[in-house]
């Protein structure tokens, strides 16, 4: 039967922009390895398919909050000593790295956490990421699209470059079969790979693969070799789209659709009542300097915003063929201010909190019902929950909205499997 | 007060290269971390500074027998949850990362260590190594040793990139202070850093750097840069030579000598008399597959060993200039049989547990009498171990031979820091 699947989507305090401010913050702790198993603990006991960290190579703007801080592998090792079913996904772009590096830090980690790591694959975007690593600026995307392709190929091929039975141990002949490990020799457009790696074949056979294919070419490496999506989709009409979008790409690759989880980021504010759902937002909109995001809102649309007073609805902006600036984001705000209506303060808030992605504001019971409607109705097969505060916002999740689904029958009520293969229904890859 | 300097070098089953075919080896946990973790409990109950990972880019002959397995980084992540005190080295080359990954992975595990990390910079040497990572084959020893060089300072310009006091934290203002962030802005030969890094500084600053310089590039590398330095030494007088000539040459570069400890690898066989030292190692060296030793004795030696008898004395060698081959490995077998007479098994046994370290063999106060007189004569400041059979001779070394250098006033009763800088008595470097 089909059954919900969620991710906890970790970052820093939280999803919103302001969380750090937020008096329940864990602010003082972002380098301290126990918040993220705590965490990680939490969303075990409610029973998720996985932790999900995002990652980037540059430190973005320290002054406006914390972006980045432990970084995710190593992090994802300590984490897998202290959890035991869930799954630990580790985003990891494939323009920066080495993939013989790659390859062999997941398979380590696969056998570390006992088959329970999974990989976000991302190509990365900004100059400021690249210019640490020895480049001028980013490539252009499809260069970088055709690199992440054959990384994965090179990837994949070292992580089925020793059967499963390869290693023998045999105290009296011979450590591993020779005839069992298999020579990658890749020589392509980017990579140069020997093989085979210098670890066997970790409990899943291949860790699992995520990817957030938003543009032609991200759908198009999702649709190739995605096991699990992150997708971003405003509403459900936006998700369905998208869904229905995937799905078919996959079927085109000769992939059962039915096996890859699509699961769009979902921000979450609960409340007793939909009115203290919606004061629990406003409580943390309002820690947003006011100076400093009219600032970001201005760079958005174009236009100088500085003066616009946070409690008014927001002024009407031009259609986008009169906007000259990136038009996802643009179209996006036009999308909100269309169907909320929001006063300045309000936009700000939703733009600080998961951006494009959903939010849903209401009773446990509201969101339920929500949850189980773009579930039932193709728009998405679990979701990447992006709390806007941690650790509260994810408790009072699994407090209160979990036990709603279970009862429905859409969610698990306990781990059936141990790896974040199992979690997700797929088959393990043998060699 | 000066005192000794322990180590625990950990590999696979143990530094003989037949311990995996040992009754007692633990060749089927491999990929268990459990095992690492368990002899870092075992090396911090000795109250050693740390454990120490080699590493190695590539698969070897794992028909012969286990070579690499869990990769360093992540293990050693996993390891620091499961000890508290003991520092975490390990190997990371730099001639195939990105040092901005390497900078912000050490940081990363000096958070979640709680300061116990330590870097042991290699530039490795195999053209199988450089084959996984999109190159033709190995660069020259004096480009690679220039790049290593770049690497460290790039390296460490990211961990000095956060002052020590950047992070604010403070949820009304900034949460950290931007003049307390410093570029990188690096244009080198080899790599390009903008910097900062994306993640604060660690408890130590600067994770601890080891060298092991045994090339003149290599010496001055680890003279100028080293706070810890893994020693070659055959026997006490080479010991002598070398102690005196880094020491020297880290004088030379204006350095303090006396805080660099210079900790040669050193392979012990314990047991009550020495005869029964004697047996421990015979039994092990018997395990080792005759064919294949001598095939491999044959290319050490550029002659045909395979009808030599294995139980009668090795025969007469020509001169050293009389051979053609690698001179190094030469001149250490040409030593082990000027000084130890050995069987051809005995010669195998020694090549296959240390090659070219200090091997001591006898009685636990024989053991320590030797340690105590490198100690004292300035052939080491400690030893890294290489327990030939792990984790029997570890726990033996530590059982026996450790409380007789605790009654002499040579080694530490408790650890008095809790930082791997700490234990080696080494200021934190501030920024």
């Amino acid at each position: 039967m089909r059954e919900l699947h969620f991710n906890l989507f970790l970052h820093g305090c939280g999803h919103h922009q302001a969380a750090w401010r937020h008096p329940a913050s864990a602010v003082e702790q972002l380098t301290d390895i126990t918040y993220y198993e705590r965490l990680a603990q939490t969303a075990e006991a409610g029973l998720f398919d996985a932790v999900f960290f995002a990652d980037g190579q540059s430190v973005g703007a320290p002054s406006a909050g914390p972006l980045w801080s432990l970084e995710p592998l190593t992090t994802l090792a300590a984490m897998a000593r202290n959890t035991t079913r869930i799954g630990l996904i580790s985003t990891v772009s494939t323009t920066f790295h080495s993939p013989f590096h790659v390859a062999r830090m997941l398979a380590s980690l696969d056998h570390i956490s006992h088959g329970r790591i999974g990989w976000n694959v991302v190509t990365s975007m900004f100059d400021a990421e690249a210019q640490n690593h020895s480049m001028d600026g980013m490539p252009p995307s499809d260069k970088r699209y055709a690199q992440a392709a054959e990384f994965i190929d090179v990837v994949t091929a070292l992580w089925d470059s020793w059967a499963d039975d390869a290693v023998l141990a045999d105290r009296n002949g011979l450590f591993a079969d020779p005839t069992k490990l298999y020579p990658v020799d890749h020589v392509g457009e980017h990579f140069q790979v020997a093989g085979p790696l210098n670890i066997s074949r970790g409990p899943q056979g291949r860790p699992v693969l995520f990817q957030a294919g938003a543009s032609k070419a991200g759908r198009n490496l999702a649709a190739r070799y995605a096991e699990g999506i992150y997708a971003v989709a405003y509403d459900q009409t936006q998700g369905q789209e998208y869904y229905a979008d995937l799905k078919t790409r996959i079927a085109g690759q000769g992939r059962n659709p039915a096996t890859v989880a699509i699961m769009p980021g979902l921000v979450t504010y609960l409340g007793s009542t939909e009115a203290e759902a919606r004061a629990q937002q406003a409580e943390i909109d309002q820690l947003l300097p006011a100076t400093q995001s009219l600032a970001q809102l201005s760079t958005f649309l174009g236009q100088d915003c500085s003066d616009w007073d946070l409690d008014m609805p927001v002024p009407d902006l031009p259609p986008p063929a009169e906007f000259a600036g990136p038009q996802g984001r643009y179209a996006t705000i036009l999308r909100i201010i269309e169907t909320e209506r929001p006063t300045v303060r309000q936009l700000l808030g939703r733009l600080a909190a998961g951006g494009g992605h959903c939010t849903m504001v209401g009773t446990p019971e509201q969101v339920a019902d929500a949850i189980e409607c773009w579930f039932s109705t193709g728009a998405a097969d679990g979701f990447n929950l992006m709390p806007p505060l941690l650790p509260g916002a994810i408790e009072e999740f699994i407090d209160r909205v979990v036990p709603i689904l279970q009862r429905r029958g859409l969610y698990r009520t306990a781990y059936t499997a141990s790896t974040l293969r199992g979690h997700l229904g797929l088959e393990r890859p043998s060699v």
